[in-house]
Formats: C-alpha cells, sequence, structure tokens
C-alpha cells in the first residue's frame, strides 16, 4: 500500500490526500510535524532528502516528494490530467504559479499567523507577504472571470493545486468577499464526486 | 516564429533559450527589464498576467509563462523528458524543488547581490537566503554524489532547470568549492551538444 508522509496542518499534504481519495487510492498516513524539526531528523531525511512533507512511498519502495509532482504522478491517464499537450502545460504553469507566487505568500500567512503565532522575525516580513498574497489572489480572479476551471473545461490537479491553500486562506486573514469568481470556484471544486475536506 | 519574452540577467529565461536552442527551434527574443517594473505594465500583463518572464508566445499567439511549464511543452517527445512514468515525475520533482527551495535564495540571492545591490530592505534577509542556498547545495551535492545527471542516467529538463542558476550562483557569492559532485555535474552539462551559455 501507499504510504503518505503527511501532516493535518498542510495545504500540500492535503493536495495528495484530495487526489487519492478522488482516484479511490488506499494509502497509509504517517502524521509529521513540520514544527518541531521531525522533517531534519536523519530517518525522515532517508524518505525525503530535501526534509518536507508530503512525501510518498510508492508500493515498489522508491519515494516520490514535492506535492505538485505528486499529484503529476497519479494523474497521469486520468481525467485529473488533460489529453492535449498545450493544456497539459497549462496545468504546469498554474502549478508553478502555485509553488512560486501562491504558496510561499498565502500559505506562509496563514503558517504564521494561524500555527506559529506573530513572532518578531516574522512580523516584519508580513505586510511584503500579504501583498503578495493577495496579488496571487488578484491574477486567480481575474482567470476564473470568464471560465469555470483553472485549464479547458474541466477539473484538474491545476485546481487541486491552487484550492489547497485558497480555501483555507481567511486562517491567515485574507479576505476573499472582494473575489466572486475565486468563491464561486471553490465552491464548484469542493462540490466534485469524491472530495474531502482538510480536516478530514 | 516563437516569441519569448526574455531577459539577459534571468536564468529562468535562459533554460528557455538553452533548450530551445538544443531542439533547434528558431524564435525572436525580446528583452525587458525586470527591475524597471516594465513587467507590470498593461501591456505586459496582457501577455503574461502575473508580470513576469520568461513567457513565450507559441504560434498560435498563446501565451505561455512559468519557465519551467515552458521547458516541458517544449521537451514532451523529445529526450528531454522521459519515456518512464515515475522518471517524468522525478523530474518535475526536481523542477518543483528548484522553483520552491533553489531559485528563491540562490537566484534571490544573486539578483540582489550582482544586480540591485545590497539595500536595508534586503540586507537582514540575506543571512536567511544565503543559509537556504546551502541547504539547496547540500541536498544537490548529495543527490549526485552518485549520479551523473538528476534523473535516470541522461540529460533532462531537471539538469536545465537547476543549471541555470546553480552555475551562477558565485555570482551571489555562493561558494561551490566544498560541491564536488555539483562542480562535475555543471562541467557535463556544459558539454551537451548545442549546448549556449546564458550571456550568449
Amino acid at each position: 500500500m501507499l504510504t503518505l508522509y503527511d501532516s493535518a496542518i498542510s495545504g500540500n499534504a492535503y493536495k495528495v490526500r484530495l487526489l487519492l481519495s478522488q482516484l479511490g487510492l488506499p494509502f497509509k498516513r504517517i502524521e509529521m510535524n513540520v514544527d518541531d524539526g521531525s522533517t531534519r531528523q536523519p530517518d525522515f531525511l532517508k524518505v525525503n532528502r530535501n526534509g518536507k512533507v508530503p512525501a510518498i512511498v510508492l508500493e515498489d519502495g522508491t519515494c516520490l516528494a514535492e506535492s505538485n509532482a505528486i499529484l503529476y504522478y497519479f494523474a497521469e491517464g486520468t481525467a485529473f490530467w488533460p489529453q492535449d499537450r498545450l493544456q497539459r502545460a497549462q496545468v504546469l504553469q498554474w502549478m508553478f504559479f502555485e509553488q512560486y507566487t501562491h504558496e510561499p505568500t498565502i500559505a506562509v500567512v496563514r503558517h504564521w499567523v494561524a500555527h506559529l503565532g506573530r513572532t518578531e522575525t516574522t512580523e516584519p516580513l508580513l505586510p511584503v507577504k500579504i501583498a503578495g498574497g493577495y496579488r496571487a489572489l488578484d491574477v486567480m480572479e481575474d482567470h476564473l472571470s470568464s471560465r469555470d476551471y483553472f485549464v479547458g473545461s474541466t477539473y484538474s490537479i491545476a485546481d487541486i493545486a491552487l484550492y489547497a491553500y485558497t480555501h483555507v486562506a481567511h486562517e491567515g486573514g485574507f479576505d476573499l468577499s472582494r473575489y466572486p469568481a475565486i468563491r464561486a470556484w471553490l465552491a464548484r471544486v469542493a462540490g466534485q464526486a469524491g472530495h474531502i475536506r482538510i480536516t478530514d
């Protein structure tokens, strides 16, 4: 069986649980503490040398890391990964946008505010991170104003990747009231067959 | 013809030039200034709403952004993208590592130190960024100590993605002398057929 090194508070880990659930693939969860240094201990570094969750151990013992690469691995050959080459590249475009522009602002603010608590180190960095998060939301709102999903006309792993931290952005203080297209899309994603919540 | 919105100082843009050159695909370059706000002007936001280079306009007028998504688009169906599903996911794993862990430290330090000059805003953030960059290099060194390339036994877009900012890391002050496996790999990448330099 698949073994997922997981974290209940990580949107990146939730992405993987969501896709595996929607694909009906059973997996074992190993909960990791992402704040106490556990992921930097030698035992875990053998699983993922980069010391981050999620990481998944496949049936043959191979370990795969990086949430969006894991999504790709399981989505290939399914309806969650487009058949068209340009659309596949667009899915990746939005997944790289998520990891470079969206996660380091929206997810980091949520983690600082809702989990670690504000500190002398993070407090001066918050305004820049918050502004960056709203810029990412602006980009998403414009894109979704004329579309139901990020790529083509169907739900894909691009939607899963961006849903994970957007739907909990309010936990970091982000106000989504001025983003009607994003809110409609969040409801559309939550209505997909086999959807599970981050707390499930 | 393909039109690349480019930047001579951007490793992300160089990745695309390098792959297109190795594939023998002709393209037109439009040089953008990444420091004076040009990429945030309305004309450019029509090309890439996220306001970043590289972005490429395909023959049919479609625009694709995010350097690693562009690499995927052109590599699919060539020797730069593996035929094996797990290896494809591993290529993406390293490309997401590059955008989340490597670029925001190594490339950002280089940009601050070599291009923008140190400022009151960036100076206090430098030590954390430098430490993060060395952690990324440690991960790469361990991986390359038993391999010639990042995935499988051949050169792929994972190597192109990681080469772009690693080979100019010294411009940000990173000392690669204690990374023999990385230095051997850099030479191996630079020796590939059709290789071009970032200054070409």
